[in-house]
């Protein structure tokens, strides 16, 4: 069986070897050899492991009727959503990586596929290369869902775990990110909550049925979390941990978003550090999982492309559709939980608005206050007059 | 698309009422709307809600022809071995919740399966509702897997739990469980590490590719762990689970063992509590994940139960073929490792035989030895003359 490759960089590069490294057992559970045959990559690499097989057309790929399996590893829209597409036009199954591409585009894709009885795979769009696609589709395929949540991004887990652990600022711990590897030079996609917005949004379609867009996903970032932000929640038993998390919100609407949320420290999501990345399940028939392990990396991101790849070889098929409908994803700011606040004013007037408000000092002489129940909503226009400093979730 | 439901008990219970409370979404899924026509039951249950499908004889279902799949939910090897290998041989699909019978089984089960092309599936054999089977098979299908470690019995959880959290004897412990329903009145099975071992077999089988049976697994209970045990573990840093581990040992070979094991409080394994099962798998690839959730229950087991009738109905596979092979598996005593022992000795004279070890007292004045890395063959072998209290694993 013959598959392709599109991208040789460390997504790509990984799925090569991870093919190569563990050709036996891959062979014995695809029923086939599986053969890279072509690896499309956009500049000369001589140095390069198997360099007769890089292309510098995608033509030259898609025109080969020996290829059946495409795995895309290049990220981005453009040109991956043309190539995925021409691709499953063409009668080849496909198999990604590239979140940003599922999000946007996975609800046509999976329609062509399903049209054309091809598979689109796409376990390592989310949480790498922990489990968690086919484990929502296939092993939780008899509970109603009623929400997902998961630290869904490894850059912002290993910034706020260097922040939380050993007291480092935002900006220190980011350059230790990019020094290490672990931060993009431009790290605006992670940093700000757009690339777990994507992920939230693949998990949403598959655990609801319906579609959700990074639009309809409200996303915060890690840049504004202070550190008096984090003691004061570890003095009230929390750690603050960027989320993704949807929700049904009624009978036929979902709620999506993407926050720094504090997360109380007798919770396992509170102990998930580092790049590490988790996703928590509830259903109403299996309760609640909690799926754990690396969320990035070549060689995780590999596992989870190449098991697609094995799967498309046996005839595996799409991992679901959802529909788009008008009115679905609502707006966060109705769902009720707790808020950490601080603002800028009296201990006094604040006790005034919010009296069950319960009060933390630090050691500095800043207080938070810890609200009970109330919508995003509420809160907001009761503080009216106030002036904020910092506003968080808390998970349930 | 009509199933036959075996067992009208928790397990059987359970799936009948998944499926009928969320018919709906079920249907979605698996691409027709899943009827159940017969509950095989051993004992008229009037007050049975589906009464009228209730069956005293299990020829009333396997001559249906319009029956395609069968839960098996009854548990232990008679009947259920001949049920579900005469459905097979009669063209049904079959899935299970019995560890047992795949843990003895499996290989021969799947056999006929693959030979049938039909599905012979069981998720919820091994932690439950916990999606951990297809995860291995599917998901980590292109690594090469060192090792899977797991909590793998909720009861036995459960007493350790109350023992280390509040201080309970095992007798108060059990008794407690038992009062609770979650043990058995002849807890046995559990507390002898009989039931992980069987799960810990069905996993070393998917992991490793080969047969384990239970006869290859050495069990230890927790009958033996005593308050000091727990309470000098603790001085460590550690806590006592009993884990259900197997491991390549060579490249043809593993091995497998059931035994209350020192981990790490650092360890997220060690902060799994009370009834919740969880699953370690290491590969070369991913590197680790941890697969967490509730590994017993009604609704948990049915969740799971009810996701392979869905995969099932939708034309799914078996989950593998594991082969036998004499002297594959071999015995965990040549596996190095750190321990805590207990002796009744002089600490003078240990420390002569044991000079790395690291010394712990309780504050009654017990003492404990965390060993350097050694088997347990050459321990035992140093602490010949020695009369051991108490031996304990340490989990890396």
């Amino acid at each position: 069986m013959k598959i392709a490759i599109l991208g040789a960089g460390v997504v790509g590069g990984g799925v090569f070897e991870v093919l190569n490294k563990n050709r036996g057992v891959i062979a014995k559970r695809a029923g086939c050899e599986i053969e890279v045959s072509h690896i499309l990559c956009r500049r000369p690499r001589p140095e390069h492991p198997a360099a007769d097989l890089l292309r510098y057309s995608f033509e030259d790929i898609i025109n080969d009727p020996e290829v059946s399996v495409i795995a895309e590893c290049m990220g981005g829209i453009t040109p991956a959503y043309d190539y995925v597409k021409r691709s499953l036009l063409a009668g080849k199954s496909v198999v990604t990586s590239n979140k940003e591409l599922v999000a946007e585009h996975g609800r046509e894709l999976c329609d062509i596929a399903e049209k054309m009885n091809l598979s689109f795979m796409f376990e390592a769009a989310v949480a790498g290369g922990i489990p968690v696609l086919r484990p929502i589709c296939r092993c939780l395929a008899a509970n109603e869902i009623s929400s997902v949540v998961g630290i869904l991004n490894g850059t912002t887990n290993y910034i706020l775990t260097e922040m939380i652990r050993h007291g480092k600022s935002f900006n220190d711990a980011l350059s230790e990110a990019q020094a290490k590897g672990f931060a993009e030079a431009d790290p605006t996609a992670d940093v700000m909550g757009i690339d777990a917005g994507r992920k939230i949004c693949i998990l949403a379609d598959l655990c609801f049925g319906k579609e959700v867009k990074p639009k309809d996903v409200r996303t915060l970032g890690i840049d504004k979390i202070s550190k008096v932000d984090i003691e004061l929640a570890r003095e009230l038993g929390y750690r603050i941990k960027l989320l993704g998390q949807a929700m049904r919100t009624g009978p036929n609407s979902v709620t999506a978003f993407v926050a720094p949320t504090l997360i109380s420290r007798s919770n396992p999501l509170s102990s998930v550090d580092g790049v590490q990345n988790a996703v928590r399940i509830k259903g109403d028939a299996v309760g609640e999982v909690l799926l754990t392990g690396p969320g990035a990396g070549a060689l995780p991101t590999a596992s989870a492309v190449t098991a697609d790849i094995i799967d498309a070889v046996r005839g595996g098929t799409y991992m679901g559709y959802w529909p788009s409908e008008p009115g679905y994803v609502t707006d966060p700011e109705e769902l009720s939980c707790r808020f950490m606040i601080r603002a800028e004013a009296e201990l006094s007037s604040l006790q005034a608005i919010l009296p069950d408000a319960t009060v933390v000092h630090s050691r500095s002489g800043d207080f938070a206050l810890l609200t009970a129940y109330t919508s995003e909503k509420e809160l907001r226009s009761r503080l009216s007059e106030i002036s904020l400093i910092s506003i968080y979730r808390v998970l349930d």
